[in-house]
């Protein structure tokens, strides 16, 4: 007879492997970390004699289930702010929170809490990305589960990095660690294509080639997003990826609602895993993935429950079952997902999306022992039939209930006997997360008092901060630099002239920044305005850094367009104070020296202060910063205005100056 | 001070009345069967003074839900047929089985099975459909529940009654003998329109109308039915059932998938309550049911499970999730159907719907004590957060869990404490559901055996059985028929020649029935062949009775377009014996006296025959039967056929006798 270190034998075992194998009475037999044999309870018991046998009374044995896309330190924002638009939850809830308060700390916290969620509901792997996620890997690693742990990358500042450069590193020296780990993957993670620069996209599946390890991204969540890329780049998420080898890596590709089939041939083609987050794209309104059609097509995929705070919660056997019933509707075909496709799907297809499908997924001789115990006695889930295998996989489907996943085991180890789970102290997590559930409230209290809240609450289309490199010149006579636009070396891509009218709406608290109203009438060549357009900017306080010679690298908050009356807002808002001014403003878009600027050559007439010309370009990195800051030098050189008298007040405060002075 | 029977304190109190009050620390005080006051704990407890006072322990303190259309016996046959086609599912398994299976016992034990599971899912009140309805109240009234309950009326042969009016005379003393029950508001179901005739639709509302209890119906569940309205009645099903005044009835409809604006607005001006059913629409591939519509426009819409055979669990929280969750991404606005608006559907919304909103559905003083706590501390629906009153709401519809639900009460009796439930042998009764499944299994194995669920099995649109009176002659001259014919007396309604092909399957097992492949060659004015049509019918063995004068009342059973060709189905079925029938056939729908008629001229050219008149019609009921029974035999007067030899044999035995013979 052979050794074995375990025997489970007296188990309904389902292998979820290719052929579907079910063994009713059926063993397993484990050594160390991995199945040595799956099968027919007697012969198994013959083959084998083992140190200790333990008998499963008749439970379901089956691989355990893999969460194919999350962000579990969100546990601890779950609830936060539900029944919003995604712009309105992402940049009004979410990122300003996860600023203020996300830190190694909380990252650690949060996977805990989502560890012990995830082991009572039956998953042994999950596929995470998030920040500070050296410290997710390390307390999962801990607690014993398996994850292939994403470091996301953003151009934004996140709360790990001010620059995106920052993050990069951090990667790296992530994967170089973790690489080899017998339960983590160490992985990279370009947040999306919306999210993320060329270059970031270059440099992430640069290090994911190097070490040979999985890319995780976001792909097509959204009709915006698509659209988006369409108008950007002339072209959908998919070939645009593809266009920066981005498929190249390991990829696995979370949401996928908008793909066409072109799409999908080319994921297929290289291999990339797709992540379905059904409660996530049902509750944020993101479209009903084609799910059907990506599994006909032999695409790998898994299920995914999406970040606690967008679900909310890490139930993969709501996942599995919303999954299951969202294709039939949406294929107009009731045979069409059915319940042992929908769990292959949350076991062996997610495994092999998260590429590590040759170590978990199934129940095969080779694999790591990743499996769970489930009770389907309960009276929720009674009478059984046995007419047809595959009533097995319905019942476990349509009346499967987290709470009756008894056991679990990852990688040979019990991290759940009974439903009792012995390694973190529950209370004293859930205390930590009280904690941190009131100083959130207590923040989001307090700004619920700011302009921002406010100008979120009613709702449009709300952009991300950016940061800007910003000279300006005060100018006795525009007619040099209109001549030097003139010459070449400098490309002029658009120009526009028009009036501007700004109402700058002051807040007591100079903390809540300026609400600036801005109305623009377009003057054509004949002289006459035409169509007019109406923003909303918040302008924060702060001014981030000074580079050489005046150049700043300023951040412009929010923008909205307003779609309401100035009149409307002032009730609204109730500014202390407000200021108008009103300019002619001549802007170009160039290209000078391979870098994009927008020259804005400006004659106020109230206050009447005479001329500006301002050098403004958009940057996304610290290198970049720099770099512009000192072509922008450069650029003013040309036009002739490097001598005028360096401005760094923008023009609010030159009118309140000019205000107080009349006073 | 006042007095009540008891106090609950220390609760977070959501009370889900129209204003939607909340109170935290709350309390409310109870009287017999009802409420006598809800409030702020402070306040209640300086009002009242009470026998017994229980500390909530903050739990979440609120109303029942309020399951608004399932058909709880079925808890019996969940899991017993998944992932198929409507039809297949309905007339392929539940209809055989429930005509095998269903009687006072089985509805017994099935109510009492779901009534457990209701409990345990904080479901305090269910509207249920079925046969033996009167069983089911029993058996919910014993636990102490709260229910409608309505006796199921269709025009086929159900588990209860051979024919509709014996079970509308079951329903009308049901009635008459619980009308009043201070738990069960008994009802009357016409089960839908395609399942119902206008005279049971008539008989149906003057039975509610009489009694003025609710009226329980499935509405524009599917496309199909739609389809099948506008086609046969030349409307949509709303404006048919108001045409036959349905709505003067206080009516529950279910399902309301397809309806259009006008048809919402229909309900709305009678108050009809509507019961929306997330998973069963989704499992069957139904449609998406217009749900924002119909609340924005002012209709009581409640949610319910469906049957727990095609759900497959009774748990109210998974469809208020799913409710929510779907109407966000139908509308492609996250915003819609706000977890506040899901749990009122579940509550106040779901008893209006079902007509008892005065007693039951929110926590307001002098309605019954429906209630229930729920610990909102556990893991899964860790941090709280309590910026936002609408938070509660949200932790409740997207993180709550059924096992959360810890005490319920009905009518001021506690039927749960700390999820234990005393009043039933749960064991027991779990022991007798097995050996219904067991029992179930073996007939449906030996099933799989036959002829029907083979031709089920391989799919096509399958039409229920229908009976149908008929009468047979043998004429020598086919010349008085046709002179007949183009008398006054007989209007024809349309007239279609065709030749025949008849080739029918035999199997070594008569019960099998025989399987017909027919071929029909339609013949135009010029005596040319014009398009062909193929179809496979499955004729049962039995005759059910015989009229005077051999009339018969015949079955007819199984039909389905053959889309596979005789080769392809003589393979399939492997028959042992195989018979063809050639025929030349005039055929004519015609009205007599009030009736409609299908009267068919066969001339039979192989065998050579020579010429039978049959006279043929629909029927639904056994007096309807009888009715036209009589009018037949005054139709082949009218046909100078009644002298000719009656036959009784159909035209396969006559073709088997004439082989016969000749061997």
């Amino acid at each position: 007879m052979e050794k074995a270190d375990l025997l489970l034998k007296n188990a309904t075992v389902i292998t979820l492997d290719e052929q579907f194998h079910q063994y009713e009475p059926g063993a397993v037999a484990i050594s160390g970390d991995s199945l040595l044999a799956v099968g027919a309870e007697r012969e198994i018991v013959e083959q084998f004699q083992a140190h200790e046998t333990i008998d499963c009374g008749g439970k379901v044995l089956m691989p355990g289930l893999v969460n194919a896309h999350t962000h579990v330190p969100m546990t601890l924002l779950r609830g936060l702010a539900d029944d919003l638009r995604l712009d309105v939850w992402l940049m009004g809830f979410m990122m300003p929170v996860e600023r203020q308060f996300v830190s190694p700390d909380f990252v650690r916290l949060g996977t805990q809490i989502a560890c012990l969620e995830l082991i009572r509901s039956g998953v042994t792997c999950f596929a995470d990305m998030y920040y500070f996620e050296e410290h997710v890997a390390r307390a999962t690693a801990e607690i014993g589960l398996r994850a292939v742990c994403a470091q996301s990358i953003l151009k934004f500042s996140t709360p790990d990095a001010q620059f995106f450069e920052e993050s990069l590193a951090a990667a790296h020296d992530f994967i170089a660690k973790w690489k080899g780990h017998p339960l983590i993957v160490p992985s990279i993670g370009p947040h999306a294509v919306y999210t993320c620069t060329d270059e970031i996209l270059q440099a992430t599946v640069e290090l994911a080639l190097k070490f040979d390890v999985p890319l995780q991204i976001h792909i097509a969540e959204t009709a915006l997003e698509e659209e988006n890329s369409r108008s950007e780049f002339g072209m959908p998420v998919v070939p645009y990826l593809k266009k920066h080898q981005l498929f190249d890596a390991k990829v696995l590709a979370a949401h996928c609602v908008h793909l066409d089939d072109g799409e999908m041939n080319t994921l297929l083609h290289y291999q990339v895993g797709v992540a379905h987050n059904p409660s996530s794209n049902l509750k944020l309104a993101s479209g009903f993935a084609p799910v059907n059609k990506m599994l006909e097509l032999g695409l790998n995929v898994g299920i995914g429950t999406d970040g606690p705070a967008s679900n909310n919660d890490l139930d993969m056997f709501e996942e599995i079952r919303l999954a299951a019933l969202l294709a039939k509707n949406v294929s107009e075909d009731p045979t069409a997902l059915p319940a042992r496709t929908a769990l292959s799907m949350a076991t062996r297809l997610g495994a092999n999306a998260l590429h590590i499908g040759d170590i978990t997924g199934s129940l095969e001789p080779g694999k790591r022992a990743d499996l769970i115990l489930v009770d389907i006695t309960a009276l929720h889930a009674s009478p059984r039939f046995k007419r047809d295998q595959n009533g097995l996989y319905a019942q476990l489907v349509y009346t499967g209930k987290s709470t009756d996943v008894r056991d679990v085991m990852v990688n040979g180890r019990w991290l759940m006997r009974d439903r009792e789970i012995s390694c973190l102290d529950e209370k004293e997590l859930l205390r930590q997360a009280g904690e941190y559930a009131q100083q959130i409230d207590a923040f989001l209290i307090q700004r619920e008092k700011s302009v921002l809240s406010k100008l979120i609450a009613i709702g449009g289309t709300v952009e991300e901060e950016s940061f800007e490199v910003q000279a300006k010149v005060r100018v006795t006579d525009p007619e040099p630099v209109l001549a030097a636009l003139k010459q070449p070396g400098v490309e002029i891509l658009r120009a526009r002239h028009y009036d501007e009218f700004d109402t700058y709406f002051l807040f007591a608290d100079p903390d809540m920044g300026t609400l600036r109203y801005r109305e623009d009438e377009f003057i054509e060549a004949n002289g006459q305005a035409s169509q007019a357009r109406y923003r909303l900017t918040l302008i924060g306080a702060a001014r981030e850094y000074h580079f050489k010679s005046d150049v700043l690298l300023s951040r412009s908050r929010y923008l909205a367009p307003a779609t309401y009356s100035l009149r409307f807002y002032r009730e609204y808002f109730k500014p202390v104070d407000e200021l108008s001014i009103e300019k002619d403003r001549q802007r170009w878009r160039v290209l000078f020296r391979g870098t994009e600027f927008y020259i804005n050559l400006d004659r106020l007439d109230q206050p009447q202060l005479g001329y500006f010309l301002e050098v403004k370009s958009r940057t996304w990195s610290r290198r970049d910063a720099e770099h512009k800051a000192s072509v922008a030098e450069e650029l003013l050189v040309f036009l002739s205005a490097s001598q005028g008298e360096r401005v760094t007040k923008d023009y609010l405060e030159l009118a309140q100056a000019t205000r107080t002075a009349h006073e």
